[in-house]
């Protein structure tokens, strides 16, 4: 951010009065330009297939991480739920029916200013449909799961986390609420 | 936002190509200004005093809503994670000590582009120390919530959802992770 969204004047770096952070200041019109995470929405769309659990991957077809594979998942909009925009991402990155259950994980991801949601939800049918972001959709029992070319981190943790409930559920366990810093290069443990 | 923040040229609100909602786009340098919900991150903090529990309000010093009751709670900043900011948060607005617990609830508030969560924690003593944004900082028994000067409705859901809870751990349930939507103007519901 180098000028002002609100008059176009020069913005400064510094920190205002009463807070404690540098923010982008404009000293024309008095704005002070907050910046703040974003939330990344994501589901992991799940089939039962002969006692197995399979989880929908959709290839990407956008970068970053082109050909890279990746839960259906993105930004959050304004004006929509955290569950509206995990319903919306699986429709346009995998075109799947499904029915939406309980968060599943909260992994927080610092060094990017995101924190990432992970729902679980169940398929209904194995009809798909790769919207413009995904190259191919398929399911993955966990022993098939291409762990080497995951697009991203947290996806890995979010994986793992899931799977390590369904062992927990098949001996009689419930799925849980699991919540997971990844730090990066600059943080504590990066 | 009505000039690009990297050029000063005055933007225009439009759906890019390939996207599905009107975004600012700069045609001077092209860049695409994304506009996201943001998180807002409390603690509910407690206190146990013969067998009743007790939560800590805030006071606020500051508009939005000055005069009314809060929870320890504000705006997510970059380079930080949900844990710390709650941290933050608390020790910034009632000087409290505390041992932070697991996420409690998730608010979306889709009218105002904003998701709240709640973290609980254990008070380790009685010594506050009100910060700039809070004039008073108090324990309160359930029946003592002063429920007409509460400041916003999602701090309003969340102590409602923490007493229920609390009903439960008193007859042998444990505390759940609790998700709620309060829509608004224009909203189903709102």
């Amino acid at each position: 951010m180098k000028f002002c969204s609100a008059c176009a004047h020069p913005v400064t770096v510094e920190v205002p009065p009463d807070d404690t952070l540098p923010r982008h200041v404009c000293h024309a019109c008095g704005i002070i330009h907050y910046q703040n995470p974003k939330l990344v929405i994501c589901t992991i769309p799940t089939w039962e297939e002969n006692g197995e659990t399979k989880v929908l991957l959709c290839k990407r077809a956008i970068s970053p991480r082109h050909g890279y594979w990746t839960l259906p998942g993105g930004f959050m909009e304004n004006k929509e739920t955290t569950t509206e925009a995990a319903q919306r991402e699986t429709e346009e990155e995998a075109g799947a029916h499904f029915e939406l259950l309980p968060l599943h994980s909260l992994i927080n991801l610092p060094a990017f200013h995101q924190v990432h949601l992970f729902y679980r939800a169940t398929l209904l049918d194995l009809e798909f449909n790769p919207g413009k972001e995904s190259l191919e959709v398929r399911l993955f029992a966990k022993s098939e799961i291409p762990w080497d070319h995951i697009a991203f981190a947290t996806v890995t943790q979010a994986l793992q986390l899931y799977f390590d409930d369904v062992a927990k559920v098949k001996h009689g366990g419930t799925f849980g609420f699991h919540a997971h810093d990844i730090m990066g290069p600059g943080y504590p443990g990066g």
